[in-house]
């Protein structure tokens, strides 16, 4: 089969790749319909992360079941599934809590490699929510971005507890933020403040529910949103970056007893623990345990209540991966779907 | 009046101080039947926090309303009453959210210092709540208690989430994390383990309900929690030291998806972002919002159901402040009660 490789920073290849088979009872394997390019696939492309070796990429995927292990039951062939990009029983005491993303018997789907025409999907019943007909193509879009940038968006949401009476802040315009915002919008939020300064991502906030747009960033922006909410911060602020200013801005955009999401997955972050301790809010994040949210979602896209595809500005076949990759590393793409043929 | 004036790192001295007066309408006076020495007044007695000029210390208090000023409506002169270390309006946003110690107005009892024979409180009607009536000796023990330590291992046990069916895990075996597990015992914790090598903190820990004694710290410390936990990880952690040892001790303690409650005041903390990201837990603390809490607290003790007044182990005339300083700074002392010659 056909799959993605990166053998450097900037160099991504599509190759021929083994057709995966069941290695354990509680696989299943699955023909990907479509996948796509993270942005948490920029750290390893720009060289942020190191790779050590040519590595096979993606963890976002929905497809149908080709074949199952022996002690799959939920999980039949010919359905149509999506699942999270961490592999999960949902049984374990951690998976029971709803913190699959954490689960003691998790694989990353990222060490598989999900951007290929087939994959193979660890721990089957605990991981796939299968759909109860066949998605339109639009709902698939949809069901692809539930895999990944919805459910993280939308556990930070959760995190930060967005909900009626809130004002929410979202640090971050990358599919992840947006779809956050959608998140806080369908949790009832009362504001929505998108921190952007691109008009084709300011323009996608607004129509998933952002109430007002701030520009600013750093100082400048955690003044602005001060100003929005009367000198006190926002209740609820979402992060979805990663990096030292963003989560720096996170936390200073928060008023005290508020609560802080963060999913922008952490790279070179030090928390002064001081500031933070003064601060008095509420921090959670990490993975997101998007298979906690899956069932709810996979039911909001099957019946058209929300549409977080939307945030897919690029299609392509699978084939012109590499071009996919340069267009979300030169912003030129919010994210980018890859096709495989055999969709 | 006499009161506690810190010179420098280990010099502490009791000497002649203004009489307190009503400066703003919502100020009361009170005469200060007991203060006492908290944990955090070591830092600057160890020179751990830099002191730039003498100061007065203390930010305890217990005693009876003496005058009170024009805008001050349910507290009455003669009211035996408690107040946070923090002097909060209990009705700015902030303090309605129950985030009493970051009111908009607050001002830091600490500035002002009690250990002294009176104190002038500012925003007696939202600071201060009095008790039905005059209580007992050992009552006023325990309402001083409930003026930080108790408060604020109350706090961490909620911001913690200790409750039923959770396994509870406090480091810190000062009078804040003795106090914490009370807390999580009042608020139904189905297992307490104190982290703590000293015996008699130890004893007193299992009268406030732990269920468990880990004498090891560090690593070794959280070795024994994940053997205690089936590997997971306790599902609440208190954190009441506030140093980079403990606070990683309490993150690394906790499972994914748990809670911690830290109120330890942070020094030379920085928190490792990636490490924090993959754990996945809760995090939330600061200076308590004591004054969210008192009111319970204050029934609690009038009625004899807790005791909080058992972490004194040492009662000094305010004289002889130096000397409970010297026997907490040595560990001799848990805490300090100070008794003013006019109790």
């Amino acid at each position: 089969m056909r799959g993605v490789i990166m053998y450097a920073p900037g160099d991504v290849r599509v190759e021929e790749r083994a057709d995966p088979v069941i290695e354990e009872p509680t696989d299943a394997v699955i023909r990907v319909t479509a996948a796509c390019i993270c942005g948490s696939d920029l750290w390893p492309y720009r060289g942020t992360d190191t790779l050590r070796a040519p590595a096979p990429m993606g963890h976002e995927y929905v497809g149908v079941v080709e074949q199952v292990g022996a002690d799959v039951k939920s999980i039949t062939v010919g359905d149509f599934v999506v699942g999270s990009f961490i592999a999960s029983d949902d049984t374990c005491e951690i998976c029971r809590a709803g913190y699959q993303s954490h689960c003691i018997h998790r694989v990353s789907m990222g060490a598989i490699g999900t951007q290929a025409e087939r994959v193979r999907v660890p721990l089957a019943d605990g991981t796939l929510v299968a759909t109860s007909r066949q998605p339109t193509p639009h709902q698939v879009r949809g069901l692809l971005a539930a895999s990944d940038v919805l459910g993280t968006g939308w556990f930070a949401a959760v995190a930060a507890e967005a909900g009626p009476g809130k004002t929410v802040a979202v640090v971050g315009d990358g599919a992840v933020g947006l779809l956050g915002i959608l998140a806080a919008q369908r949790l009832g939020a009362e504001r929505i403040i998108a921190m952007s300064r691109h008009a084709d991502r300011q323009a996608l906030a607004l129509r998933f529910g952002a109430t007002d747009i701030v520009e600013e960033r750093g100082d400048e922006g955690v003044a602005r949103i001060k100003e929005l909410t009367g000198g006190l911060g926002a209740h609820s602020v979402i992060e979805a970056v990663g990096t030292q200013e963003s989560m720096m801005q996170a936390i200073r955009s928060t008023r005290a007893g508020g609560h802080i999401g963060y999913v922008g997955v952490s790279h070179d972050v030090a928390l002064p623990g001081r500031e933070l301790f003064f601060a008095g809010q509420h921090l959670h994040g990490g993975p997101a345990p998007v298979r906690r949210f899956l069932p709810e979602l996979v039911e909001l896209i099957m019946n058209d209540e929300i549409d977080p595809g939307a945030v897919f500005d690029l299609t392509l076949p699978l084939e012109d991966a590499a071009e996919g990759y340069r267009a979300m590393d030169e912003r030129r793409a919010i994210k980018v779907l890859l096709e495989t043929e055999s969709a």
